[in-house]
């Protein structure tokens, strides 16, 4: 099954982690793939682009369906696999309504995030202001407090939303991953570590770990200052 | 059983609106509602904030559920009703990827009309850049050209993903109708257009109209020098 899924994608991306936390989750190792350097801007490259016109990763071809989004693809993969590997969203109402309420709120902890730890990255130089990345913080110290409620409320040892792994894991996992790696004190988010440090050896998530991450284990200190 | 659904919304808020159309298609006519003033703060009252802690609109309770994402709340609706009214993402995988694809994508879309649109809104008056707005119009023209192409692909007369008024739609319709209203030029996205039309009268979508685009018919004029 999983040897007609090609994938490609690119190392610490959140939304092509994402995908492949999916893919391992649903039990299709093996699957094929095709690592592109953004350095280099493999993305960008015609084979991508005539499944994606957006030149972007992840880009998913199952047989000859294509579904590039992070959330379309990772949605897809737990409808036409649902038997297979961990459910994900799961059928009770209440359950699988938390599951989408912090699937989906995840967008504003990765924009975010994002904007403090990419601001240089997406400001150009001549744009950059001291107002707006304070702001930013100020922003993103909001959110994860909303996180750290939540976490509070569900409980040690709990996922994101409730006793199991769900959707809601997969997707928030990679971006929560990025606040140890970029130096984000750990009293910001003291729940969100405990979180991250019970997640992160989940298998899925180890066969999935980025690459880069790997081979150089500390990342850019742009959160230390939160 | 429409009875036990409260919405709290604000008029002409996008995700607000999605919502709305999903619950039109649902045929939960008769649920209870409350419009709160954007201008006098009203979403941010105690009332919401107990069932959201973001205190933003859309917040959707039924029965003792709370989903307040508009893309959760819109799935948490079509799978809950899914024998009801409208079947909003289709079986069929294919066409159900398709329906996900456009469903997710919609995002940028949204981001980067808003990126121009509410440019001076989001932006306090001494950060602002004619640089930054120069890019953000760039990039909107960019992402209307995707759209464009994806409606030549699948030709007059069809829906966002396909021959059938899916969920791509139902979270899709509310962002492109801001570019008439906003007097962005027609040639910039004349199938868009012509889609716009085809979809304006829909009854789930009359239904749903915001209250004060009925007052006032004409918008700003932020897209007109797209």
């Amino acid at each position: 099954m999983a040897q007609n899924i090609m994938l490609y994608w690119g190392s610490g991306s959140p939304p092509c982690w994402k995908v492949m936390i999916a893919l391992e989750e649903k039990l299709l190792q093996g699957y094929k793939h095709k690592l592109l350097s953004f350095e280099k801007n493999e993305h960008k490259c015609e084979e991508v682009k005539a499944l994606n016109p957006r030149a972007q990763v992840p880009t998913l071809k199952h047989g000859n369906i294509v579904v590039n989004e992070s959330f379309a693809a990772c949605l897809y993969l737990e409808n036409t696999f649902k038997s297979q590997g961990t459910r994900l969203i799961p059928d009770d109402p209440a359950e699988q309504a938390l599951v989408y309420q912090r699937m989906f709120e995840s967008n504003n902890l990765q924009k975010k995030m994002y904007d403090v730890a990419f601001y240089e990255w997406y400001v150009p130089e001549g744009e950059r202001l001291e107002s707006a990345l304070k702001r930013n913080k100020e922003n993103l110290i909001t959110e994860l407090k909303l996180w750290e409620g939540y976490l509070e409320k569900t409980g040690k040892g709990s996922y994101l939303a409730g006793k199991n792994f769900t959707m809601a894991d997969v997707v928030c996992f990679p971006i929560v991953a990025y606040f140890p790696r970029f130096h984000c004190p750990k009293e910001r988010c003291p729940r969100l570590m405990e979180y991250y440090e019970m997640v992160k050896d989940r298998p899925s998530i180890k066969a999935s770990w980025p690459p880069h991450w790997l081979e150089k284990p500390e990342g850019q200190d742009t959160l230390k200052n939160l």
